[in-house]
């Protein structure tokens, strides 16, 4: 195993002195003790919490091994000093480390380096009284086996829980709260936001529910800063009903007309519509009408309720509960998104219910708020930062898109989010829409939502794939100067639901914003990665809000490395970056010649391929997706002549690649239409992490004592395997100036295209094969036609840019 | 989707009433109400828990639809009587069905029925205040959409925690307790029970960790009865050093030198050996002095939590802070395995410490104990009962051991179980020997427990796979004649790693003890059936529990069926039946024609096969065990050349296959040694239910009110396949006789052999053929020895003989 904490803050003897008083380590007692036995002895009783006699005590001593021949407590008996060796023994199998697997008695802290944890500073071999102190500091600070520091460990064994009632503030430890507010008495409301719009057109302001958890403590003058997730799914789904939208991916591509549009021609731009009057206040109260039990919440916020800080969950409109209409993604949905945070910052009123007019206020809010979530949930964050909405101090966007024309769209094609094909706006519309799970509202709106359903349906327009006005007001890049927010980005590399794309456009588009910007890269597909053994994530976003809401100076911004990502190659091995993407990168140009990637100049030559199978292989590939994508890497007979593949010598060094892999292509197709796609691979044999991560416990993350669980997971290697896909691209043929210009195509002529695969952040290990394959239907993305089209590049015209990491 | 609910229990009307007054749906306010609306009107107002104000109750109300033009709340403002549709229609929007996909408003009785929910009894078209209070009885104990009763979601939302810390005994509804006591008050506590062995031969005996958890309210005078979950796996395991000692299955089968033993040669007789004397007790108390933070917990056991019961972990001899050594089964295990019981009935004492020898009773209890578990657990569960332990009531055992020769050996070979090659009962010993993670304790005992697992490994000899004193030792069915508590069983059909023989010879082995037994019989493998959505299993187990251990008159054991059976054709659809693999059954039977199962006479013929691959595709299918099975049933010409299958006609009618399949097999070897394995299979082209479950939704089963939960599980269908295995069998051609007695084989001589596949439950659709596949390497299960042995089978000498449900 190995440890990877980055939210360690450095700290002084005197701060860490300070800490372990507040937190009870040290009191009047042990603080002057000058036998560091005594001592150690001392804060090992306070951490065996099960223990409640000396005697008991004694026989927990009697179960760790100090040296290889002494238990503890004959240790403690014996000994007149603490050796380091002693305490780094206990402290492996305080962590849960155990020596017939992970270390040796004689030499812990070899085993601490190579498992990568905290070693305090140390004059010899025996601690002084002040260094135990510290080492016994660091300890708390340290990750255990099961991923969590031990201060945690301690909190979900109960530590905290005799604070319970007694505090006023946050108490923190290392840079980061702890818990200490009581998750059993958290204070569960429903208020009802009134949000400047009217998207369902019923003449009214939408209200819009949002479910408040706040600690106790605030009924008595505690302000507290709040961790939003506004999530579309969080009221309920309509799968059902979702899934019968769903749209027919074997179906044929066409010929588009060309056109001459320009951006200003389908450029979205805001209508000004007559706004109903907000409703007329009817009173004030500080108290809420309504509860709830059980929130659909993210293990991430549970973790901070017992932490000091509120969490507020919305599904904004045209969900269970709220006024409104699904859009997926529109101005609309945004305006939604930011109406509780106007209301937290007291720009906007909430009611007690939906008839009285009741106001009550967000009075118990520090006007402080990061918005948290995964997807759906991150794009709605970035999106309210893209407003530059006043309070809104960080967005933890998590997987999120960033336009959903890269999500739905690429290149002028329809190119479906990996796993789903046939899904579009309308798709998620309808399974969003969860004001059809209460009949009574549902009835009322019913002929409403069908026609908003369609006229999605037109906006997204499936025939042409192409860039327009309904994908221009679903694209945040264009208010990314706006964001003032800061922003810690996370995604998976093998994201290929939201693809890498909607993150490098972030991570790029706001560097000369003036914000502070983080990003995790990680080995996952779509996924969250806030109970992974291997890296201390919870930990760095406690450091980040800490910092961003409460805010204390625990210098979380420079603590924090700007960008962290996990090796595709070794497990558990995160590495601080300063950028990603940059576009300063060198880059490294291969030519195609014959079935190789060359760096040498390529003979003049043309090579085809023919996107066309016979009816059972076509069927049976279009069942089965994943197989497809494994006989397309492993050169399989019946897929040989539908792409070409080309690739490097095995290479004489490791390859860091970083960014966006960049084709130009000289081509034709055989009709007046044509698509082409694209994958670079990694080819060469080895064990690879697996696609998703294991479990290795579950419920075994406590968020703290009785409370909230998470499973924990990792990465870890699979079985062998030959090849590995690193990025693909698409591109309709029809598209080569851009999105929404429409370009003629003759057939059998050859035209130049250039294409910006997805980003990526790869280390390709030296005797492997940078590959590239050419093809055309995509069976997990793209229509599947089956049409007998056949397309020739011309070789000696054709190149791949590599960019690499500098 | 299709509810199947056993656990209701038919109610009279008088009860009905004093129930709903009990759990405060009747009050003084509504008891007299002769206004049909104003009583249904009243129910729903304490059913809207998140509303406080009637305004907001109000506008929940305007969320259902009563009938298809007017919601509840118009509904109730003008109509003057309840209408059974209009109850039934918000009533199945109160258990979370919906009108877009599961009923429609203008029928929902139809509905209601396709689902196989409750409708009360009514005369007319519109309820009675009577009529009404019973059909809002019936509607509290149907199951939602969600696999909870419309009760238990209440619970969930909160309904009881005003009960909290008021009550003084269980509390009842339709025969089952209700979750009325605060799980957060739960006290914890550890005690160290005596058990009268010395199982590490330390000169004392073995003191044995357990870990209590009990309501609140037995400090205040409340007995409450135990449910004890006997895990070895519950105090941590060995992962890493477990693994170290599997076995290598790729080794060849060797022949066994013949022998005459008889059954009392190897007969397992219990030494008699001195037993240290029982600690001097130095004193008495009433307050444990260890507690503890989160035990390793089964769900069910969390369910019964809140619900008046306590619960007890305890891991055994060789576990973490207990004494002893694991023996993977054997009497000893049993003993340390029924002392707490023995010390909740008094009969033992248990201590507050390892040290002080100071004596706490179980002061608590009400003296009756269930045990629960699955796997290990539920074989501890079956091994405490065949002591007949005074005070153990009922045993759960699901999916348990009842015989370890039938967990590790089958007809004198070693018989993996599945999944796990190589493993066997040194490696079980070493994984849950939990006392290494102390390495204070374990450093004492290293050598001790070197030579245990020596002593396991002469014991359980892996080279004959014969059945020996050490199986004879750990085989429970010697002791069935002893068991005095009732039985529920639960087994999958389809699991492969406790075959099902283990809960046939247990289900059919105590059939005269006088007992009550049931069985339910699902079609997972390994599984925990506790959160499926179409079966009522907590319910059941609810039911069964407060007739057993609070000695309540619900009539538990003549409302739920002896015989539960998932049906593996139907989703969702589990059918009562009075036996399962009963002797009496009618059988037919088959003879070995060319490649098919005929009913005709069969001419004089061989039929032979090959056990031997080509390297490439023996280490292929070494590694690949799914694929080895998948290729074996799709008759791949890789595998062609060993096995020989053969098939009946598609059949002109189900056929129920109900018990032991029977081969009798008249087969020759070319060497003096060999082994024979057989599949049973469903040959046809149909959806069949996945082989695990599929999740449903994440967390979504609460417990109760801000308490532990589980994940929502049900089986669904997978995509089209055209052959499954309904069982399977192995043999030892040198074990023709018993799995003791070692007979000669001489080679090209043919021998008559006999095998009892494992038994099955299994409905054989029309049109579909019944298989039969003879081969000998199982690459799954067996040794992979990948020998040059030719079997020869005189086919007309051979028959399979199927039972069939009377």
């Amino acid at each position: 195993m190995k440890n990877n904490q980055f939210a360690i803050r450095p700290t002084k003897f005197d701060d860490q002195i300070k800490e372990l008083k507040e937190i009870g380590f040290l009191d009047k007692d042990n603080s002057s003790e000058t036998d560091s036995i005594k001592l150690w002895k001392s804060f090992l009783s306070k951490a065996f919490l099960e223990a409640k006699t000396s005697s008991n005590f004694e026989e927990k001593l009697r179960t760790y091994m100090a040296t290889e021949t002494q238990n503890l407590s004959e240790y403690l008996d014996s000994a007149t000093n603490v050796s380091v060796v002693a305490f780094y023994n206990v402290a492996l199998q305080l962590l849960k480390f155990n020596p017939d697997v992970d270390f040796s008695f004689d030499a812990p802290l070899t085993a601490m380096k190579k498992i990568q944890l905290l070693i305090a500073n140390h004059q010899n071999g025996y601690f002084t009284t002040s260094e135990l102190k510290s080492a016994w500091y660091w300890l708390l600070a340290t990750h255990n086996k099961d991923g969590q520091t031990f201060i945690d460990s301690l909190a979900s064994k109960g530590y905290f829980t005799t604070f319970y009632g007694k505090v006023s503030k946050p108490l923190l430890f290392n840079g980061k709260t702890l818990p200490v507010f009581n998750p059993h008495k958290l204070i569960r409301e429903v208020v009802y936001v009134e949000s400047p719009q009217d998207s369902d057109h019923d003449g009214k302001r939408d209200l819009l529910k949002a479910e408040i958890l706040r600690p106790y403590e605030t009924e008595h003058g505690l302000k507290v800063p709040v961790l939003y997730t506004a999530s579309p799914y969080n009221q309920g789904t309509n799968d059902e009903t979702g899934e019968k939208l769903t749209h027919n991916v074997n179906v044929p591509l066409t010929h588009k007309e060309p056109n001459n549009l320009q951006y200003k021609d389908i450029e979205y731009v805001a209508k000004r519509t007559e706004l109903p009057e907000p409703r007329v206040i009817n009173g004030e109260t500080k108290k809420a009408e309504e509860t709830f039990a059980r929130e659909s919440s993210y293990t991430l916020n549970d973790y901070f309720l017992a932490r000091g800080f509120a969490v507020i969950y919305m599904a904004g409109i045209g969900t269970k509960d709220s006024d409104g209409f699904r859009t997926t993604g529109d101005p609309d949905e945004t305006t939604s998104t930011i109406s509780i945070i106007k209301w937290l910052t007291g720009d906007l009123p909430a009611f007690t219910n939906r008839t009285d007019n009741i106001e009550i206020k967000a009075w118990w809010s520090n006007k402080k708020v990061a918005m948290t979530g995964r997807s759906y949930l991150g794009t709605l964050a970035t999106a309210a930062a893209t407003t530059g909405v006043k309070g809104l101090k960080t967005i933890i966007s998590e997987a999120a898109i960033s336009n959903w024309y890269d999500y739905y769209r690429d290149g002028g094609l329809v190119i479906a989010p990996g796993g789903f094909p046939g899904e579009d706006a309308d798709v998620l519309a309808e399974e969003t829409f969860s004001r059809r799970l209460q009949p009574g509202d549902f009835h009322k709106i019913e002929d409403q939502w069908d026609q908003q359903i369609k006229d999605i349906q037109v906006g997204q327009d499936r025939d042409s794939g192409d860039y327009n006005t309904f994908w221009d007001a679903r694209n945040y890049h264009k208010n990314f100067k706006n964001i003032t927010a800061d922003v810690f980005m996370v995604h998976g590399l093998n994201d290929w639901n939201v693809k890498p794309r909607n993150v490098e456009r972030l991570w790029n588009g706001i560097k000369y914003n003036g914000v502070t910007q983080k990003i995790i890269l990680h080995q996952g597909q779509h996924i969250y990665i806030n109970a992974f053994r291997s890296i201390d994530y919870s930990d760095i976003i406690n450091l980040w809000l800490t910092n961003e809401l409460l805010g204390i100076d625990n210098q979380a911004k420079e603590i924090i490395p700007n960008v962290i990502r996990q090796d595709n190659v070794k497990p558990e091995t995160w590495t601080a970056y300063k950028d990603w993407a940059n576009e300063d990168d060198d880059t490294l140009k291969y030519n195609l010649s014959d079935d190789k990637l060359t760096t040498e100049k390529s003979e003049t030559a043309t090579a085809s391929f023919t996107d066309n199978l016979p009816k059972t292989d076509f069927e049976f590939y279009r069942d089965d997706n994943v197989t497809w994508q494994k006989d397309l890497l492993a050169d399989n007979a019946k897929l040989l002549n539908t792409h070409l593949t080309f690739k490097t010598a095995p290479l004489t060094k490791n390859l860091l690649l970083d960014g966006k892999i960049k084709l130009n292509l000289q081509v034709s197709s055989s009709e007046d239409l044509g698509m082409l796609s694209f994958q670079v691979i990694d080819f060469g044999k080895t064990k690879r992490l697996n696609v998703s991560p294991s479990l290795l416990s579950k419920n075994s993350l406590a968020e703290t004592y009785d409370w909230r669980e998470d499973d924990l997971r990792e990465f870890t290697l699979g079985k062998e395997s030959t090849a590995k896909m690193i990025t693909k691209g698409h591109i309709n043929l029809q598209n080569r100036k851009n999105n929404y210009k429409v370009d003629e195509l003759k057939p059998n002529i050859f035209y130049n295209v250039t294409v910006d695969l997805q980003p990526t952040f790869y280390n390709l290990q030296a005797n492997h094969q940078l590959g590239l394959i050419i093809y055309a239907t995509d069976f997990g993305m793209t229509v599947r036609g089956n049409q007998n089209i056949k397309y020739t590049v011309q070789l000696d015209q054709s190149t791949l840019i590599v960019p690499l990491h500098k």
